[in-house]
């Protein structure tokens, strides 16, 4: 696969360095450190609200820092979760009286490296909460998972605490909130196309013209079965039908709706996928309060999507509306 | 290409119904005629702004319609200028006291079609004004363009004219401003790989793993020149070059910046290439005021970009900063 690169080994040093440079003037940049934060942060009246993953996921996380978002995020290589020292880092760049909330997704480096970051941070006299993102249906554990993989979901947990922490929420009410999110949300993907990271310049795996991956991970991990190719519309079928029998959500429901691209898949199929999964959603007697339809928690070049049901409530509705600001903007 | 479909002959038609299940509050829809428009539209004492082009180059038109841009767009099938019939019928359903805008792209079969449809309104008494849009610098003519062909410029063009009709301008003056804004504009385009229209199964044009088309058009017809692929900072300064070189851009002039994805291209690679082309124009004296880096005018699942440059004076500053909705949104 071609893409647009330069030295492989400054692929994600150049990305954070076009955001950068494409908002002057709120964000700011620790090269050496992937680290991206808002420029008017931390505060010590808010709970500062941090991540770190491996790249190669945008806009998670890097491109969801801006207010009512994440405060500051870092990345590790593509798909290597940020050694400790970029975590204890941050957690120390974001120290505020109100303390430090770190939303991790669900993956063995990602967990590790971020509880060591965080015992040396409280070592450190930081207050610290964590809220662990598991929200992938599609297996139980995985390649790099104890536990369900943290996916597109992801997103919802960040909006909702993001915007509480702009309203004041305490820390533990942070925590509370960011658990209760991570409860209701439920995700499923399907790849129709490998990955290529640059610098191995070779899809992860192979996958034929006419066989698509239902249940893949984000890292190009395999999901639960290889298939034959089936239209949209089935494709879409199958994925609500394992969303919704998870939680299980109910006739009456109120939810959103992602339909999440993976990178490669143009916008206008999100929004053919997104047809029937509305559809779909009508003929369960879910009621859709938002929708949510483009490229939210990705694989780099991947061709495919996700599907991500999150079950509202009054205050889950109200964190959704609330403004929020990230790089990523049409206008 | 895999990609999400049903029957390929459906597909532009379940793009526009998800757009619409999507925006069920502020859109409405003529299936029949591949039609959406603003569901507060028309008002007699705004001039309406309608558009209507080939599929497969969204958000343009479709996803394009909302307050302060376009209100109401209709499309042909993926790549076809849309019937008369389609843009006749569009002058009607958008009537206003005020007039009709309807910028065109420059493709010989939209501007024949635009221009009988346009006779018809104004045989009907409907006012209306044209403004055609031809911003990319790659070719004198094309395979199917006399003149330059309108791409990603167009975004700038709607933008504008958009908001300034919500603010009042007469139909004269839209014209005037949309003629100037298409003065001013630049766009040159990469493509790494073709497109596939889901109809044909097949990709429009073969490339080879080591080479890109500079130059492209947004229907994969041939630009420029074919090489061999080269970093992404060396495209990059390549495509600005000749964009600038082409008002010409002139040290000390105030530009906004557009990265514009073909539709297959990840948003981090967006990012990466911006990173260079701020650089380049920083370089160059150019004082970068605005930034989009986004997927604006696509080629179905192209792999590849384009670069956009404005040159800004007061009045498109403001009407650039002027608040817009369309249904592409993050939140």
């Amino acid at each position: 696969m071609k893409r647009f690169v330069n030295d492989p080994n400054n692929f994600v040093n150049e990305i954070l360095e076009g955001i950068i440079l494409a908002n002057t003037d709120k964000l700011k940049w620790i090269p050496e450190r992937n680290t991206i934060y808002r420029a008017d942060m931390p505060r010590d009246d808010k709970v500062s609200i941090i991540q770190g993953c491996g790249a190669g996921h945008d806009p998670t996380p890097i491109m969801c820092v801006g207010q009512g978002m994440l405060d500051a995020a870092c990345c590790g290589g593509v798909f290597a979760s940020p050694p400790i020292k970029y975590c204890y880092e941050l957690f120390k760049l974001m120290k505020s009286k109100k303390g430090v909330l770190f939303p991790v997704v669900n993956y063995q480096g990602d967990i590790m490296n971020w509880t060591m970051a965080n015992e040396l941070a409280q070592a450190d006299g930081i207050k610290t909460g964590m809220v662990k993102v598991s929200d992938d249906v599609a297996v139980p554990d995985s390649t790099y998972s104890v536990g369900r993989r943290g996916v597109a979901g992801n997103f919802f947990v960040i909006k909702t605490c993001g915007a509480a922490a702009e309203q004041g929420a305490s820390l533990e009410e942070l925590v509370t909130l960011g658990k209760k999110v991570n409860s209701v949300v439920r995700t499923y993907g399907v790849a129709l196309t490998s990955c290529t990271p640059p610098a191995k310049g070779q899809p992860i795996f192979n996958i034929a013209d006419d066989e698509i991956e239902m249940g893949i991970g984000i890292h190009g991990e395999p999901g639960r079965y290889r298939t034959k190719l089936k239209t949209a519309d089935e494709i879409v079928d199958e994925m609500l039908e394992t969303v919704t029998n998870d939680l299980p959500f109910k006739r009456g429901d109120q939810v959103a709706l992602m339909v999440n691209g993976m990178g490669g898949t143009p916008i206008n199929e999100l929004y053919l996928l997104y047809r029937r999964a509305a559809l779909n959603c009508h003929n369960r007697g879910l009621k859709i309060m938002r929708n949510y339809i483009g490229n939210y928690c990705t694989s780099l070049d991947m061709a495919g999507c996700s599907i991500t049901l999150i079950r509202l409530d009054e205050e889950i509705k109200r964190l959704l509306a609330a403004p929020a600001e990230i790089p990523i903007r049409v206008f």
